[in-house]
């Protein structure tokens, strides 16, 4: 079924309000979920709306959080979460990182005590109108195993770098550090096909090709898969650091789980689960109209270099941009199970899907 | 053969000062050269000796060069290298990032006109004396082909994180953003061995197991290989963007050759090649012995996961801190050619091996 961007935004709009959150987050969360629809990143978008009321009923989502500042340096804080929705201490977080990268050149926010956060590139792209470079990390409940263990010990962990261009359109890099997003499995799931090698274990830690194998007992590979998988692992084991160890959330294996049928760890090693959030100026290095026109020419260089035959070589945020203007203009199609689960939610609520 | 790290040090060093660089200079050159050869990455240790001598004949290395800050706020800086060594500019652009941090909370240095710089890791690594997490990045000679490219537009362009940890030893992850690095491309060569799909393609795009597949006109390939190299891509593109595009050196097909006999673009976009370097006091986030006692956690955590039959899950750093506590007693192996090209360049300067 085909939804308009509005009619989804309302909709989830009124149950964020539903549950009381403050109008000003409803919209801010609302806003930050669906950007996953429309940049093509389905699971992470309304699709996941269901679980985050599910831990809201479970009284594992704060929805009127006090979102603050726990320690600072000119260049660095520490933000607790207070149990909120990722959606809105995430865009909070991000913006004390705008604020001290105003002033000191670049801002490094780490975020305790927060929940799922969407998708990582939208909180980076926040910088972007401020001709800064903006990062953002998350950690996630643990679905990885590490090179040669058969236990799952992190989350795929994504990073997110936007950069802005000039007259092109801005750089922006939104990936898992595992070879493939949990979301690629789970549509692989329902349609009942195979997986390529070095997307997952099986509970051996053999590579596998079934879809189900990380259900039953295996896990995600990280970013690498049978060639060198070390190097996925490193990358996720540094953005779980910098996200909890650094704020003095949970980490690895303690991270709470992200669907309420899991209960959390009763002995937690932190708060919540963790993010990182950075912000450079651009002209703490060179005039940005400098740098903008250097991107210019970067981008447009790899753009036109020679390509496979029937291809063409793209610059990171391309397929999510053009999937963006294409969703505003021709609505957003959703999966049937994805429609239930929120006339599931509408109906708890009141609110008309 | 095998010599002893003294024995390699002298050499090296005396080799350094032979090309007039000042003694301070030769000596901090030489440790970094020669950490690569301590820690196992023999394709950038003293085997490459030889290749940055080769460039300082052809003009293109300034022994005695005035490294200096050309721009900065409190938590950033643009550094000149002056056409020197990376091995020496390296360090130097290191040691503001750390002061900065001491001073802001977190230090971020980017460096135009410069060298390669041996290995990423080192320069991470100075940070964790300090308590600080320690950053670094570097791009290099265009070798890989962004996805769908037949052109190669990257270097392997490495990144290094070093953190530090308490009773365990330091976290220091060193990962080119290729599924492999050259050198080990190089080694497979000399011994005519097949490389594994997706280390390289040919020159028509597709990938292949001959390890001549670069020479020949192919690229090496970005890490995630057959399986999401958009995310080797990706990562690649922010090393070289923040290294050069932020400083204003050489970034993309423009960055110089590391070999003499090949030439520089005769239009650059920069000047040298560039790096990127960063160090966050890990106290501008919570107490250091709360944050180490923390990383212990994490480290044996990891460490004592269930594993593969006859495997161990380990933690990144491990293998060279082994690698170079074995190799400083029992000295380092250098292959034939490798002795022969050092023998070389010693006959140039009247220097003994």
């Amino acid at each position: 079924m085909v939804f308009s961007y509005n009619q989804l935004f309302a909709f989830t709009e009124s149950v964020f309000l539903s549950i009381d959150c403050p109008a000003e987050d409803a919209t801010q969360a609302t806003e930050a979920l669906l950007s996953a629809d429309l940049r093509g990143i389905d699971s992470h978008g309304v699709a996941r709306l269901i679980g985050y009321i599910r831990l809201w009923e479970a009284g594992r989502i704060n929805a009127t959080p006090r979102v603050g500042v726990v320690y600072e340096t000119p260049s660095t804080a520490v933000v607790d979460g207070d149990g909120g929705l990722g959606l809105v201490v995430g865009p909070k977080a991000m913006a004390v990182a705008l604020e001290k990268a105003r002033l000191a050149g670049t801002g490094w926010v780490s975020v305790r005590n927060s929940n799922h956060f969407g998708i990582a590139g939208y909180h980076a792209m926040k910088a972007l109108p401020h001709d800064m470079i903006g990062l953002a990390m998350t950690n996630a409940s643990p679905l990885v195993a590490p090179t040669y263990s058969l236990d799952r010990l992190l989350g795929t962990n994504p990073i997110a770098v936007a950069i802005p261009a000039g007259e092109q359109p801005d750089f922006v890099l939104d990936m898992a550090t595992t070879t493939a997003a949990n979301g690629k499995l789970e549509i692989a799931q329902r349609k009942n096909l195979p997986i390529p090698a070095g997307w997952a274990q099986d509970a051996e830690g053999r590579s596998s090709t079934d879809a189900h194998a990380v259900k039953n007992g295996g896990a995600l590979q990280p970013l690498g898969g049978e060639t060198g998988s070390h190097k996925g692992y490193g990358l996720g084991a540094v953005v779980d650091i910098f996200s909890a160890v650094l704020s003095g959330a949970n980490y690895g294996p303690w991270v709470p789980p992200f669907v309420a049928f899991l209960q959390p760890s009763a002995n937690p090693v932190g708060q919540g689960l963790g993010h990182f959030f950075g912000a450079m100026r651009v002209d703490a290095f060179r005039p940005a109209d400098e740098f903008k026109a250097h991107m210019d020419n970067w981008i447009t260089t790899f753009r036109s270099a020679n390509a496979v035959e029937g291809q063409q070589v793209l610059i990171p945020g391309d397929p999510e941009r053009e999937m963006a203007k294409r969703r505003l203009l021709d609505g957003i199609t959703l999966l049937d199970p994805v429609v239930k689960d929120l006339e599931t939610v509408g109906k708890k609520f009141g609110v008309q899907l």
